[in-house]
C-alpha cells in the first residue's frame, strides 16, 4: 500500500530485487542480445505510474533467419543477407519464422488499458489477483494536455483541449474518487499491513468483492509474453491513431525501446512494409492509377464515403 | 441512461426489440432445438442487473455425432447411439467433435466479472464500447448473504457472513460511491440525451476518459461466440467451488438453462464425466488402492499436503 | 473402396443420405440465408475428386451489425446501413463482429492440400480417421494443363506447361505409383469389405501402418468450421497468386459459391477492401506521392529489390 | 538427398553446424539451465532417422514461480518453496504460469506424424518446404516388432504381433514402394545437385506437384515452439497407450531427456498430478466409495460399459 514516485516507478524494495536479478550473470550457449540485455529488469516507466519491464526473451532477428531455413545452425553467414530474407518475410507476410521469437514482459498498467490490451488473445498473461492480494493505491489520473472533448470526426476518439477552468474540474474529480473509493476499499477491507484486523469488532469483507468499489483507472500488473508476430500485430493496432492514447503510450515504449534494441532488422521491416505503409481498397487503387496515368478522378466518380476519400489524399500526399 | 427493473433486466424498449424478432419465423433445412428455440433471444436473468440471452446457435448432440463420423447425413439412426457415441467421446477425451457446435450469447454482466471471462481466449467476443457509446447507471450490488469475510482456509474465496451492522455499512459504500462515480461520470461528459451540451460552457471530457471513473461493478455487455468443448471447459472452470461467487451465477444459468435444452446427451456426459467425477493423483490413486485392498492408509505414509489429503478424504467419503 | 464417378463426386449411397437430410426442413427464430440453404449438404465438386459441402452455418450479413451495436434486436432498420457499417468495420480493421458468424464445411481434399490448409489454426476440425478406418481408392492427378515446370520467377511456384511427351510420363508415373501403393496397402491390410481377413493365414496390418504406404495426393475428408473473419484471412492467402494452384481451387469455390450466397456485402467489401486491394510500403508509398506529383521516380532512388519494384509498377498500372 | 546414417541423425554438414553454434557462449542475464544447455543443438534420436533438438528455451521451475507472484525479483527465496508452489498450482489447474516458459524444439519425423502432431493448434510452427526445396531420400520403416495386426480392443491401436513371413512382405513392401517413389520423385523433378536438368531435353516439373509421389512415411522436419502448459497437455495426449506408437516415441523423448532436464520439479508435479494420476467419472467415485466402506459394487449397479468398468477395475488394481 506504499505510493511510487512519480518519476520512478519502483519502491525501494522493488528496486532492490530487480537491482539482485541484475546482478547475476550466467553463460549460455543460447544467441543473446546485449542491447537489450542493458535493460532487462529494468523499469521503462510509461504514463503517471506505469512501467514495461523486460522479463526475458527467446531468440533475435538472425533466428528468424534460422527457423525459415530450418537450419541446423545460426541464420545466414551474413547480416546483410539475414536483413535482406527479414525484408522478404515481412513483404511477402511469411509470418511463422517471426513466431519463432518470443518475449516475457512485466507490465503495470491502468485497468482500463489492461482490458484493450486482453483483447489480444495469441498472448500468454499471468495478473496480479485482487482476489488474493490487496491492491496498491495507485491510480491514473491523465496529463493536463490529455483532458480533450469528445472527437466530432473521430467517433472513438479525442478532440480539442479543456479549458483551464473544465480540466481543473476534473482532475479533481478524478482524483477525490479515486482516494475516496481506495479509502473505502480499505475500510471494507479491515485489513491492517500484517494481514491483523484493524478495528477488532468486524470481520471485513473479502478482497474479491471490497475491490469492486475501485475504478477504472487503479493500476493492476501483469507478466505478458508473446511471439513477435503478434507483438507487432499488436503494435501495429495499439500503434494507431485510432487507439486510446494511454494504450499508445505502451505501444510506443515497446516499439521504439524493446523492439528497437532486441530485434533492429525486423523493427526496420515492420516499419517500412507495416507502420508507415499503407492498405489501399481496390477503388482507391484504381484512382491511383488514374492520378498516375495524369487523368483526373474525383470523389463523385467513386462510391468512397467523404472520410474514405480524405483518408486516401492524405496517403497521397494530396491534402 | 434509464435504469431497468430489477426483476426484469430489459427496458420497455428492449423487450420490443425481442418481441420482434422473436415474431419472425424461418424455414431451414439446418438442424433445430425446439427446446432451445423457446428461449432464444429471452433474458435468463443473472444477480440484480445482468443476463444471458442465446441469440444463435449451430448443431445439437446429433451434430458432434455426424461429424466424429465425418458423415454424409445426420448422426446415427437411433438416438440411443448418439448417446453412446458422445459419453465414448467424452470419456475418452476426444474433443473436436465437439468443437462442431457453436453457440452466441448476449451476455450483460458486471466489469469484474467480464475481467474473469476474458481469460477464455478461445472464443469471440463484441463487447459495448465506452469510447463510442455512454455506459448506463447500472451496478451489481451484492445480497446481504454474499457480503462474507475473507476465507481463512481458501486463500481467494469467502468465508463467514458478516454481521448485519457491518453489511449494512459495506451495502452503504459501495451504492453511495457507484452513485457519486457516476453522477461524476454524467458532470465530465456534460452531454445530454440527445448528444448536446448540457452546461453550453463546457466542452464535455471525451468518453474514453470520463469512463475511467466508473467503478469494477459497474455491468458492461457483450456478445460471446464459443464452441461447445471450450464452452464446456469454462464451465468446469467457472461452475466450480474455487470460482468467484458472481461468475458462477453466470455458468450456472448456461450449464443449467441453455446447455440443458440445447444438447442434453452432452450436459449428461459433461456432468458424468466431468462436473461430479473427480480428478486423482498417482499418490491419491496409491492410497485408493490400498483402502479398496482392506489396507490401511494414513497421511504421514504420503507427501500430501494436510490440504490435498482433506480433499482426497473428501472425495473418497471418508469425511 | 469404391470409387466415385470423377463427374460427381459423391456415391450413390451418399447422394441418398444427402437427399435424406434435404428432404427435411425446420422452424426456426433465428435468421435464415434462402441462397445459401439451397445449397445446403450439396458437394460443391473440386479438383478431380473433391468437393466443398456447406453444413451449417450461422448468422448473415445483418448479424455482423447486431454484433457490433450489440443489439437487444437484428441488425439495422435497412439493408442500405448494413452494408454501409460493413464497410465501415472491414475498412477500419474492426474484426470481430465479423467472428460473431460461422460456417462449418465439409471437404473432400488431397492429403497435400490438407497439409497446408491446417497451418490455419483458429478453426474447429475433425479429420475422418485412417487409424480406424480404411481409406478409399482415390488420389489426385492433376490435369494436364497444371503440369508446369518449376517457375524461375517465383521461388515456389509453376512456370512453363511441360510438352506432351513429358507430362504424359508424369501422369503415367503418378497414376501407377498411387494404385501400387493402394493395391499393397490392400494387401498389407488383408481386410475384406466386412473386415473378415481375405487370406486367412495372414493377421494384416494394423491400419495404423498400413496407410503410411498411400502418398501425398490421395484423398482424405474432414469437418471444417471457421468464423468468417478467420475464413476471410484463410481465403485471402489461399486465393492469393503464389498459393499453390490445387488449394486455390477449394478457396475459389468458397469463395464464390459460398461466401456469395451467405454474406453477399461482406463479400463485397472483402473484395474491394482485401482481395482486390494492395499493401503499399513505406518506400512504395513515397514513389507512388512523386508520381502523383508528376516527378520522376526510378528504382535506383530507393532501397527496393528488383522483384518488389516489379511488383509495385503492376499494382499502379504501369508496366 | 544424401542418406544419414542410423545410429547419428545427422550428415556430416549438419553435425558440423552443429558444432559451430555449440563453440559459442555468451553472458546473459537470464536465467540459464545448465543441464539442458548440456544438450542444446544436440540431437535427440528418435525412430530410424528421426531426433529432438533443442533450439532455444525461456525461462525455467522458478520463473513459474516468478511469474504466479508477477513478482520484481525471481521465483522464491528456496527452491523447496518453488516445489511447493509448483505442486499447487498443477493441482489445483492453475495453468497461466505454466504458459510462462516456452521451449523451441527442431524435429525431424514422418509425415503421417507430423499430421498428428499439427493437431495441437497453440503452437508455433516453421516446417521446412517442399515447394522451395527438394525432400531427402529418407522415409521411416517400423522395426520388426512394431508391425503388428489391427487391435480387436481398441479400434485404433495395434494388437497382435505378425509373423515373421509377414513381417517380411510388410517391411519388403514398403521399402520397395518408397524407394519407387522416391527414384519417380527425382525423374519427375529432373533436377541436379545444383538445379541443372538431368535430361536436358526435359524441363523437369515443379517441385510442389512432384513430392505428391511420396508418401506418408517421409521424413519432414520443423522448427516447433511451444509453452510449457500446452506442450505438457501435447505430452500427456501422445504419451498416452490410446496414442499411436511412433508419436509417442517422440512424447517419450520430450518428457524424458528434454522436460527432465530442462524443469525437473514441474516434470514431478505434471507426472504425479496428470500423466500417472487418474480422472474418475462420478459414476465411477462411486464405486469407489462403495468399495472403501466395505460395499460390494457390480458393473450391473451401474451404467458403466464393460470397457469402462474394466478400465475402472484396472485403475484402483482389482484386476
Amino acid at each position: 500500500m506504499t505510493e511510487t514516485d512519480v518519476n520512478n516507478p519502483l519502491t525501494p524494495e522493488q528496486q532492490a530485487e530487480v537491482d539482485a536479478v541484475r546482478a547475476e550473470s550466467n553463460t549460455t550457449l543460447r544467441p543473446t542480445v546485449p542491447d537489450l540485455e542493458e535493460v532487462l529488469y529494468r523499469p521503462l516507466p510509461v504514463l503517471d505510474r506505469g512501467f514495461v519491464r523486460v522479463i526475458d526473451y527467446m531468440g533475435d532477428d538472425s533466428a528468424i533467419v534460422q527457423a525459415a531455413r530450418v537450419s541446423y545452425g545460426r541464420g545466414t553467414k551474413q547480416s546483410r543477407d539475414d536483413r535482406g530474407l527479414i525484408n522478404y518475410l515481412m513483404r511477402n507476410g511469411h509470418t511463422s519464422p517471426f513466431e519463432m521469437c518470443e518475449i516475457k514482459l512485466h507490465v503495470k498498467l491502468p485497468i482500463f488499458v489492461a482490458r484493450q490490451w486482453i483483447r489480444h488473445r495469441t498472448a500468454n498473461v499471468n495478473e496480479y489477483s485482487a482476489r488474493y492480494s490487496v491492491l496498491d493505491n495507485e491510480f491514473y489520473v491523465p496529463d493536463r494536455d490529455q483532458l480533450r472533448a469528445q472527437s466530432s470526426s473521430n467517433r472513438q476518439g479525442r478532440g480539442d483541449l479543456l479549458e483551464t477552468d473544465e480540466s481543473d474540474q476534473v482532475m479533481k474529480l478524478l482524483r477525490e474518487d479515486a482516494l475516496r473509493s481506495y479509502a473505502h476499499y480499505e475500510e471494507m477491507l479491515n485489513e491492517g499491513p500484517d494481514g491483523e484486523r484493524v478495528n477488532p469488532e468486524r470481520h471485513g469483507l473479502a478482497r474479491e468483492l471490497a475491490r469492486i468499489n475501485l475504478s477504472l483507472g487503479f493500476y493492476t500488473q501483469w507478466y505478458w509474453k508473446v511471439d513477435l508476430h503478434n507483438l507487432m500485430h499488436f503494435l501495429r493496432l495499439r500503434a494507431d491513431m485510432h487507439a486510446q492514447f494511454e494504450i499508445r503510450e505502451y505501444a510506443d515504449v515497446i516499439t521504439n525501446e524493446v523492439m528497437k534494441r532486441w530485434v533492429p532488422a525486423t523493427l526496420a521491416a515492420f516499419e517500412n512494409y507495416r507502420l508507415n505503409g499503407a492498405q489501399l481498397s481496390a477503388q482507391q487503387l484504381d484512382v491511383v492509377r488514374r492520378l498516375i496515368a495524369g487523368e483526373e478522378a474525383t470523389r463523385s466518380s467513386t462510391d468512397m464515403s467523404p472520410a474514405e476519400w480524405r483518408e486516401l489524399m492524405t496517403t497521397i500526399g494530396r491534402e
